[in-house]
């Protein structure tokens, strides 16, 4: 509980909950967004996923997938965040489009 | 490789490759947004972090995280996306934030 009076205490906890609903407003926003993206990320990977296997092409490519990774580190400090977590989100998203490309591969 | 004659498979080869950079262009375009986003999404968290330290509220809120979590089943479905994997990537982006949350109510 905040300092002070049994008032001034009520009153710093509706302004802390007032604060957070407004901070919760935008990270649900920002997840909407993020989602969006996601759908247009998969959309792209599908294509990706459909012409591979169309040309015979292999699932995995180590050599675009390093490049990614380096791009990720290079926005992550960029961006002033931490690069483990990035790479990690990052590498989620990247393991469901090759899920998804070895079952194209396979006839999917 | 392609059918009919060397040639056309080599034109079919070229277009493939152009198509897949193509591809690739979209994706790193949507994965700088998505780390974008990501950065301002943990800027808020943060923020979220400390008003609960200050606070002295519980790092965690399993309330506030099933909303989040229907919301995510509600968005996927309206992407056409698959909920599992929307639920795997936005609950590791959570998991993070509440990693950080635990070190900012240790005191950071």
């Amino acid at each position: 509980m905040a300092q002070g009076t049994p008032d001034v205490g009520d009153a710093s906890h509706a302004a802390q909950t007032a604060q957070m609903e407004d901070y919760r407003k935008s990270i649900d926003n920002l997840d909407s967004a993020l989602i969006a993206i996601l759908a247009e990320r998969f959309r792209m990977t599908e294509k990706i996923g459909l012409t591979k296997s169309a040309a015979g092409l292999a699932p995995l490519d180590p050599e675009r997938e390093r490049q990614q990774f380096e791009n990720f580190r290079a926005l992550a400090g960029s961006f002033g965040l931490d690069v483990q977590v990035v790479a990690d989100v990052m590498g989620r998203i990247i393991q469901h489009a090759k899920n998804r490309h070895e079952v194209l591969m396979r006839g999917g």
